[in-house]
């Protein structure tokens, strides 16, 4: 067996990698057809030979993205070695790592808001990245705790929900300002909360 | 002159009325012709006999639901006498009073979404709404300063956004979770905040 992509898995990822900036910017409802021609240089045909949907295309299209903001969030935490500055790495890395993401904002939040009123495979895929991503943060919260960093009466999920809140609303303050105060301005808040009322 | 509103007057204002939730649930590009047409129950001729463009009609369907929003956080804050209790009482009302509010979520955070790369004209509206937001938390935040309620070091504008922030990050995780979970955690995290970090 080889481990070479065949020829079809190949151009598959492909149409997912080019289809991913449209889907984040223009939505599942506002990407059409001919956006995805254009993107991808293919025909109908060509497209759907490797997708049974535009559904499957859009979910497909969310998890690119994400993982890539996901990678970009981990970078350099796990050579952090108190649980205190791992989570305030992860939250300068989601203020400051903005550069090499898929164009079009965070596509948890895009997802979400767009997917809340109709379409629930979409909404669902939105979910799932959010358990994760809480999880992720909860889970260093939680070994902060053993490991006596942090203060016994705080709670995992509690304080990872509310570093994802803060800093998804401080990204959609930062894209409708164009500026990056927002997201500035929650990092030192989040940072002074860590210090004052997390740290044991 | 007489202060009743001409036939065509209240027919716009039914039409701004019934087209606002479909705007604010499907969006902008979501919206349909037809959607329009069912939720008013006129004709294409109808609707735009009132109205020169859907885009028109879409910036007047925002400040519909972003009025009635504004209205149910004022609620009772007047009667406040401390700034500090003024701003709590701001932010209970954002969690707790969303009963009344026009279906599909926070007007102001569906309308950056969808807009923030495109549509400029929604965008204005979306970023003048957060605008005079952000300047009515402030002029309370200032006044407390002024009254020696709040601490001095505090900026007003960075607190205001600092609210608002948190508090659109934890909508968009309740919606997601349909949960009331992140609204209320934030409330109390923001409540500790302005008690230990922002009151004189």
């Amino acid at each position: 067996m080889s481990n070479e992509l065949s020829k079809g898995e190949l151009t598959r990822r492909e149409i997912v990698k080019k289809a991913a900036p449209i889907f984040n910017r223009k939505g599942y409802e506002g990407t059409s057809l001919s956006d995805l021609m254009q993107a991808t240089g293919l025909q109908k045909g060509g497209i759907y030979r490797h997708f049974t949907s535009k559904q499957q295309l859009a979910g497909e299209a969310f998890d690119y993205p994400w993982e890539k903001a996901v990678t970009g969030r981990q970078a350099g935490v796990n050579d952090v070695p108190n649980s205190v500055q791992r989570l305030k790495k992860m939250i300068d890395n989601f203020v400051e790592k903005r550069a090499g993401l898929v164009p079009g904002g965070c596509p948890l939040m895009n997802t979400a808001v767009e997917s809340d009123d109709g379409n629930a495979h979409l909404r669902a895929r939105a979910k799932k990245a959010l358990e994760s991503w809480t999880a992720r943060l909860a889970k260093i919260a939680a070994e902060g705790i053993a490991r006596r960093e942090i203060n016994a009466r705080i709670k995992p999920l509690d304080l990872a929900q509310l570093i994802i809140s803060s800093l998804e609303g401080a990204l959609l303050l930062s894209r409708l300002e164009n500026s990056n105060a927002p997201l500035r301005n929650i990092q030192l808040h989040l940072h002074h909360h860590l210090d004052n009322s997390v740290r044991s």
